[in-house]
């Protein structure tokens, strides 16, 4: 009986939001905060979380998700545009729901950190963290995190636990995974991690880069002039100052060209000019932060913050290979219209590791909403799925939050995603 | 006032179309028919003729449109679902109105015709007619049609001609424009042939076929391995049986990924299973055909009809080599997700002609419906004009008819299209 009390109480109830400004209704409770993991630094990481939208949330999975720039919130992308239960109204003012809501179909535990330091509602009061930065110290400060969050809401210490996340989380989610192993090694309080899924992920600039320009040049962004002349001029470790110059004029080609549309959707049609960001409107709302208990206010958040990313070129590429150690459940996928973290890009690290292949290349069926469809392609790995995600862009969950969704059910089930084949689809011609 | 009157006699009152099905009022005419181009073969082509939307039609451009195929109705494409007034309802039994209308917005006068002999309404009665087939032989017949459209229609003799398609009219168009200007220089009765614009050609498969397969592999339809597989094993002299084997699994398999999406357009999705072909539904309603003065009925008109394309790998370069002594305007144009003719195919091709650049590739703009965007990415040369159309497939006006207008009305006024960074764009991250 005590016992019982005991564990009602665990879920900290002073982070519970609660009277959050025009949200609807929910069946779900959630919770958001600063929790300070390093107090000479006054260095307090924002999290944002919904527990599942299900009657026995405490004993589903839990999900760590973590958007990427680095230092772009995860509250503003990944709660708040991809895959929580709130969307922001047009005048960012209010809020309504997700029909897609990964707490509530996937019925799984959500948390939305804010990393690096600094990102988003996180804060540091050391002058001497600010702009200074590291894959490495992101997974320290992530993992402190992680183990003050479970010793507060420690009804969630047994459950499963996954990380998720895109873009340059492709540098946070393997660094972290490989702390919490070495965490799990050493102490005690092991935390029940069982994989990650990244889509996007940036990785390995010897892959990344290039892919990016070939997805460029392959999908009539850039003339073949530009594409084969960078190659030529840009790269050059001795270059003459011709040589120098033409490759200037040619990024500067480059950019231009790429401004003219958005890098992170190819395909992708504006829709209002200009376009009121409804998001940043939402959380800078006084009363917003307030319910969100932003402990120094007023804060102005912001979706992007820059840091200096010290290791921004480091490879992932021997991360990969000692995780592949420790029996972990990893998905890659990748939304096909990127150009910034290209699939080509991914698809060309993911033949680098020189991997098993265990079901080769498929299409994979979504259901759809009354109609089959083809969701994209996917290639199994011994120790790694890959899945593309036909016609999304860099932000898979946001562009197609149907099949995003879908995926990540097979993900959490540890199921492959069914071919097409096995779906009525149509080939229209 | 007899010339008067003789004028406004000479379009054939006989193939007037009237009390067509279903059709909406309109302030143009419009005639359908077969003319016979071969006694003694009773070889008729038949077209259907469309007068431009505007009170001076006879002064207007008179623009002649090939579908491809080979075997494809210029009718059922073309006219129903690309650039005509009029558009199938959803049950296939009567018509609605097209907004994107060439023969309205561009203020020209539009031809559809179906060639080869026995596409669509057209027809032989000699059976060697059957099943043979050339270029040149499409190339002839078209000519001899439109010296005897030009004379049942005499007010059009001195209009601006120009010809327009798609696909597999990348074969008709260059060999009836070779065809016209050999006519202009012999005989009387000059065309007065300005130029012509195709998209999505099929030109040269030497460029065709590979710009096919990397389409393919660089929107992630195929993998790595099947595509660098392909090279290696499906185009040896003297391949091994082993060669073989391997290059008919590849090829099966490239087959089946092909056929879980449209190949036409990489990123559709399908709206309905099975659908309704209300174009066909239409065009074999007795009624729908007696209207069009189908000659001989019942007939069973198909979309498509199959040929044996004799010379359907002839390239085209040759005879593109001798159009530009010609001072004629040549546009081609590539809906940049169709990957049965690809951009890339397309751009290769036009690589291997050495054109002199005069503007180089650059982003156009299109204004669209109250907001800008970029339509696409246009590169201009000394003797042609190439274009692509961002988002659209194998058949750029029906999968974007505003972007496919405004490209046309820059064709026919012989002017190059903006810049797209003099529009306001949005860069939407």
């Amino acid at each position: 009986m005590l016992l019982d009390i005991a564990l009602a109480f665990a879920a900290d109830p002073q982070h519970l939001v609660q009277d959050l400004p025009g949200q609807p209704a929910v069946g779900f409770r959630h919770y958001a905060g600063q929790i300070q993991i390093n107090a000479t630094a006054d260095r307090s990481l924002f999290y944002w979380f919904y527990e599942a939208d299900h009657p026995n949330a405490s004993s589903l999975p839990l999900v760590l998700w973590l958007n990427g720039g680095p230092g772009c919130s995860s509250i503003g992308a990944g709660a708040l545009e991809e895959i929580g239960p709130f969307r922001v109204n047009a005048t960012g003012t209010g809020l309504f729901l997700n029909p897609y809501s990964w707490n509530k179909d996937l019925a799984a535990n959500f948390i939305f950190l804010e990393v690096p330091y600094n990102t988003g509602f996180s804060f540091t009061n050391l002058l001497s963290d600010d702009g200074f930065w590291t894959d490495n110290q992101t997974a320290v400060d992530s993992l402190l995190f992680l183990i003050e969050f479970l010793s507060k809401f420690s009804e969630y210490k047994q459950n499963e636990f996954y990380i998720a996340g895109e873009s340059f989380a492709g540098h946070f989610i393997p660094t972290l995974a490989s702390k919490i192993i070495g965490h799990n090694q050493q102490g005690d309080n092991p935390i029940k991690f069982k994989g990650f899924a990244i889509g996007n992920p940036s990785t390995d600039d010897l892959y990344d880069v290039p892919g990016n320009r070939e997805t460029l040049f392959a999908h009539a962004v850039i003339s073949e002039e530009l594409y084969e002349g960078e190659k030529l001029y840009c790269n050059k470790p001795n270059a003459t100052e011709e040589e120098s110059m033409k490759c200037s004029n040619i990024s500067l080609q480059i950019f231009i060209l790429q401004l003219q549309v958005s890098p992170y959707n190819l395909y992708s049609v504006p829709t209002c000019n200009p376009c009121l960001d409804a998001v940043t409107n939402y959380l800078n709302l006084p009363e917003v932060q307030a319910a969100l208990h932003v402990q120094t206010r007023p804060v102005r958040w912001t979706r992007c913050k820059s840091y200096l990313p010290i290791d921004k070129q480091r490879s992932m590429l021997p991360v990969y290979r000692d995780l592949f150690e420790h029996n972990l459940r990893i998905w890659i996928y990748s939304g096909d219209v990127d150009s910034v973290v290209s699939t080509l890009s991914t698809r060309r690290w993911l033949k680098a590791l020189n991997l098993s292949v265990v079901t080769s290349w498929y299409g994979w069926g979504y259901p759809g909403e009354g109609i089959a469809y083809l969701g994209g392609r996917a290639e199994v790995y011994d120790s790694l799925t890959f899945a593309s995600v036909r016609g999304a862009g860099h932000q898979v969950p946001r562009d197609k939050p149907g099949e995003a969704l879908f995926l990540f059910k097979h993900f959490i089930a540890g199921t492959q995603l069914p071919p097409a084949n096995d779906l009525l689809l149509v080939n229209r011609l």
